[in-house]
Formats: C-alpha cells, structure tokens, sequence
C-alpha cells in the first residue's frame, strides 16, 4: 500500500476532478436530433438520454456504445444476523457461476457485447476465482451491527482501486459503465449505508432482498435500527459511514462511480447496492450526480428513496430485484438504440422531408 | 376480388381460429425459469414476459427471437380539417424514407435485426414505392367527419391481407410481430375509433398527435365530435365502425393481429395506432388480446384508455410519440434478453449453487 492509498489524497485527487456535465453539450445534442426526420422531441426519453450522454463526455460526437460492466462481489459480516434467505457460501457460488458464463449477468453481457469485468472485493472464498479481479482488502466485512463493517483505510482503498479500474476503462475506449454487484446479505449492508446517508428510518428503506418474508424482514429492519445506534454515522462523513455500516464491493463501486465521473464515462446504475454505492459518491462530492444513469427501479423501497435523492428518473421499470447488474445490462440495447438513432436517421434535408417544426 | 374477400368469410376463419393462451404452458415456462440460478422472480417483468410469450405461442422451447415488423402506411381524407402539425404529403415523403434507410424504424430494424416489410395500405401516393408491399384498396380515405371514412368491403379486404401477411409471416419463422404505420392525421382516426369503441368521450381521448398546439387539439376533439354525431357508430359492429371512422392502415393492422394471433405469434403493439387497431381486431374476437404484449406507453391520453381495456401493463414508458412501430422495435432487445436468460442461464443444479428456494 502507497503512502497516498493511506492517506486517501490519491481518492481526494479524483473528486476534485469530477466536473459537472456540460449544459451546452447537452442543448448542442438536442439541436441535431431535432434535425432527424420526426417531430421535435418525439422520441422522448431517447432523446434526453442522448443529451445526457453528450453533456457527461463533453462531446457530441458520441459514436457506438462500448459498455463495461463492472461486477464487484464480496461477503457480509452481517449475515450471521440471518438477514438473507441464502447461506453465505453462495457468494462464491455465484462468482464462479457469473465467471463460466451461467449467471444472468453473464448471459447479458454476452448478448450484449458488453465487457464483463468481475471483482473480487472481498469475498470469504479461501482463494479468489481465476476469472475474477483481485481487489481484496479483507475476507468478508464485521458484522456491523457489532462492530464497524471495515477500517477508514480500508473503505478509501477499495474506493482508490475502483476509482483506477474506472479510469483503465476509460483509457481502453469504454464510454459506458455499468455497475453490478453480488453479495450475501448487502441490502442489509446498502440499507443500513442509506438510512445514514439519506438520512431515512431503517423501516422505510429495508425490504425483502432476495426473498425474505415478512418477519425475517422486521428482523433486518431492527438489525439496522441496532447497527445505527452503535455507529452514531455522521452523514457529512460519508467515508466514514460507509466504513461503519458498507460493504466491500460498495466501497469499490463509489470509488468506480468517483473515477467514471472523473474521466467523463456515463455511470449506468443498477438496483439498491449499486444505488447506494452512488449515494455514498455523491455525498463526497455532489457533482457525480451528473455523471449517473439509473437503469430500472427496483422493488427495494430503499432505491426509491436513493433515486428520489440522486434526482434520478429510471430508464425503465420491470419489477427486478436480481442485482448483478442485470437491470442495467437490460437496458444497454436501449442506449445503443438511442445512439444508433441519433448518428443514423436521415436528416429532413437530405431525407427531402417537409419539416413542420413540430 | 374474391367471393371470400367480398363476404367476409375469409376472415370469419382467421377470427374463429383464434386460441386463448394456454395457461399450462406459462406455468411450465415459469417453472423452467425458476431452475435458474437466480431468486425465483426476482428477474420480474422478464420472466413473465417469457411465461406469455409460451402461453401464446403454445411451447416452452422458445428458441430465439425472430422479429418481424410491419409498417403500414395510409392517407387519411380527415387531414383536410387541419388536425396535423404536418401536410399530407409527408406520409409519401416518409414512406420513402422508411424504405431507404433513413426514419427512425429503419435504423432501429437493421440494429436489432428485425424483418422489415412497408405496407402501402392506401397512401395517396401516384406510385406505390417499390420498397413497400401494395395491398391498397383506395389512395388515401374519405373525410370521415363528413362520409364514411371506406365501405365495409375495404375494410373487410384490408383485414383479410393483413391476416394474410401475417400467416405467410409466421410461416417464414417469424415468431413475434410488432406493429407500426405512418399516415398523416392518423391519431385523428384513432381518436375517433377509439372514442367509438371504448367508448370514451372525444376530449378524453385526443391528445397532441405529432405535435399540434392547443388550439389546434379543440379543433380535432370538435372534429371527432362531429364524426361521431354523423356516423352514429355501433360498438357491437367493430368493423361497420372500422370503416366509418378508421384508417386504410388501421384496418390492415387489425387485420395482422388477427392473423398474428390465429397463428399463435405474439403481437408487439406500438402506441396509439397500432392500439387502436388491436382494439379492433379484440372486438371482433375478445380472445385476440390474449396475444398482444403492449411495449410502451406513448403520450397520447387515448393510448392509456385502449391499454386499459384491453388489459396490458407496457414494457416500457419513454414518453414517445413518433410512431412508426418505433416504441416496438425499441423493446425487441429486451424480448431478445429475455429469451437469451430463459434459454442459456445455468441451472442451480449445473452451477452447483445452493437453491434456497426464495
């Protein structure tokens, strides 16, 4: 570890680059859709995604997608709260199982033609799978409704190494991230990251995760509620927080969201986790906000919330709660679409087409 | 013209061929995805959209998505009233471009792969372009808001050839049919359909079409108005009211979904046209909606209305308005997605990954 991963001036260098998009790239992307045969705005949603895209690169020249999604798997000391309908083995289960190419992310990135990159942050498994990205800083967080889930120094380094897999990225020519994530227990772990943050009463942030019923969900409510009387967060401490009450891969994911930003790359968020790993950005530096895409809405109560806060509005809505990433692999067609329409449809002039103005 | 075409017999065929979906072939298909390594449900909205896509087109062996999209095009006489941001001849202008690359769906069916066939269902083009398929019965409708828009013999026979195209369709492979059309002044006519058929009060119904002002907006809710005062229109004849108040391309539409549906391929709705059409072809035979899967929800006030009748949850909302079978051809990559997940993710049992059974 460098003196500068230690000390964090390395994370505080990315923040400080992080620049709000540019409104005029955004008003410059318009004009020209508005010169493609349909009238005016027609499009919708497509449409202010492209402008979007244009003010977040600082360009309006935007090209094909190249998508990466970024999936960052790690366990959770809380689990032996018994807050997941799954045993925690399944973690390492699922790395493996996203690795060879079976798990939906992995059907998804496929199809899709995205680059899938799969990171160990901090799984329990005894070695870290051959097809995955070594980041560890620990095996599994402390249970944080005891103790504090990791160090300060632990939550800046993963942010620094995420923060430097965004930017490598974006030296490859990706221009889109997506965030995905995988983790026994993390809505527990994202709940807990956003009760403080929000700031929002555990009740109306938790909810049944992959599955639980409707008391082991009291319990985690409750587990929550404990874990916030131990921590006492302070909301203008978000790195503090988010070694308190987070996650590994939560770490690693603001520090991708902090980096994208920073090298004006469009963040694709997915569910509540990757929400909450956006949240725990923003809140170090109110600009990322710009940077972000909220893909879907999920049936988390606690995502609401986030994206309420972020002041985002989802792409679509489809009633997910997988995480991996898959909400937002779902919708990266509707980004390609969007640019495809933007470079390729016929203008009314060389189309011969009669422009109302419309 | 055939005896058949005249009578309508033809079509009585394709209408009482129509199956509902088999409920037992949803429960298999959702039973298969839920041997995937994933929460059961947690891929939401996907996973339901494969159980019907199984219930509709009677298997559980889905294989993968081969689209087609039919466009029909038509000129509407109510267009003289003044209801459309746009002239006339933009309906030949855009067929043109719909037919060398150059409109919105042109770009989206060659990235997604779909099969595009132009349907000039009664434009008042000189010419059918070459790149369209002429199945016209007139060059563009008669003023509905002072005669009949066609006489039951056009609708009838419009029917009959969308029935037709969409069997010779299905028996290329095709295995889903989205929907889209092109007419000037058409959500004039599917205002006035609509109205006739929900039935529905005009000023519920009629919104902004490709962009006309407020004033412009009374003006089409009075035209409609009129039109419904002169044709007096039965909701018990769906096709009567079909040739009083509809479009060329409307009538061939409902024609395609019927066919669509006889032929178990699940059809795609795209907005308010291609809505209204549906809603047609439900009236004549109510087990049709069991077929049709409603991609989005456009802006048009109307569009809500005809949803709701026929009972459909849209994929997506993106707040478009152009038309074409763009909001259609925007989702196949979802349908395509959703597919790829059901066929190709690993089962718990082959990931060797714990199946808590949530």
């Amino acid at each position: 570890m460098t003196q500068h991963e230690a000390t964090g001036s390395v994370l505080d260098d990315v923040i400080n680059a992080i620049a709000a998009p540019d409104p005029a790239l955004r008003v410059e992307a318009q004009r020209l859709f508005d010169g493609k045969t349909k009238p005016r705005g027609s499009l919708g949603r497509v449409e202010t995604l492209v402008a979007d895209l244009a003010a977040i690169r600082g360009t309006v020249a935007l090209g094909t997608l190249r998508a990466g999604i970024v999936i960052a798997a790690a366990d959770h000391g809380v689990a032996a709260e018994g807050v997941s309908a799954y045993p925690q083995e399944v973690t390492e289960q699922m790395v493996a199982n996203i690795a060879t190419g079976g798990a939906a992310i992995s059907v998804l990135a496929r199809e899709t033609g995205a680059r899938l990159v799969l990171v160990d942050a901090g799984t329990k498994a005894e070695h870290v799978h051959a097809g995955a990205l070594d980041v560890r800083v620990g095996q599994g967080t402390a249970n944080f409704a005891a103790a504090p889930a990791m160090t300060r120094t632990q939550a800046v380094t993963l942010m620094e190494r995420g923060a430097g897999l965004a930017a490598e990225l974006a030296g490859d020519g990706v221009n889109l991230l997506a965030l995905g994530e995988m983790g026994i227990a993390n809505t527990t772990a994202a709940s807990a990251l956003c009760a403080a943050l929000l700031p929002a009463d555990p009740g109306l942030v938790c909810g049944h995760g992959t599955g639980i019923d409707a008391e082991t969900r009291l319990h985690k409510v409750h587990v929550v509620g404990r874990a916030l009387e131990r921590a006492h967060p302070d909301p203008d401490d978000p790195i503090g927080t988010l070694a308190e009450l987070g996650g590994f891969e939560i770490a690693f994911l603001a520090g991708v969201t902090l980096g994208a930003a920073a090298a004006r790359v469009p963040v694709l968020l997915d569910g509540f986790i990757t929400g909450a790993a956006a949240l725990a950005a923003a809140r170090t530096q109110p600009r990322v906000t710009g940077s972000l895409i909220a893909s879907h809405r999920s049936r988390e109560p606690g995502h609401r919330l986030v994206l309420d806060d972020l002041g985002l509005s989802p792409l679509v809505d489809l009633d997910l709660r997988l995480g991996e990433g898959s909400g937002a692999a779902l919708c990266l067609p509707l980004v390609a679409l969007a640019l495809a329409l933007y470079a390729d449809m016929a203008t009314f002039d060389a189309a011969g087409v009669t422009d109302a103005g419309a």
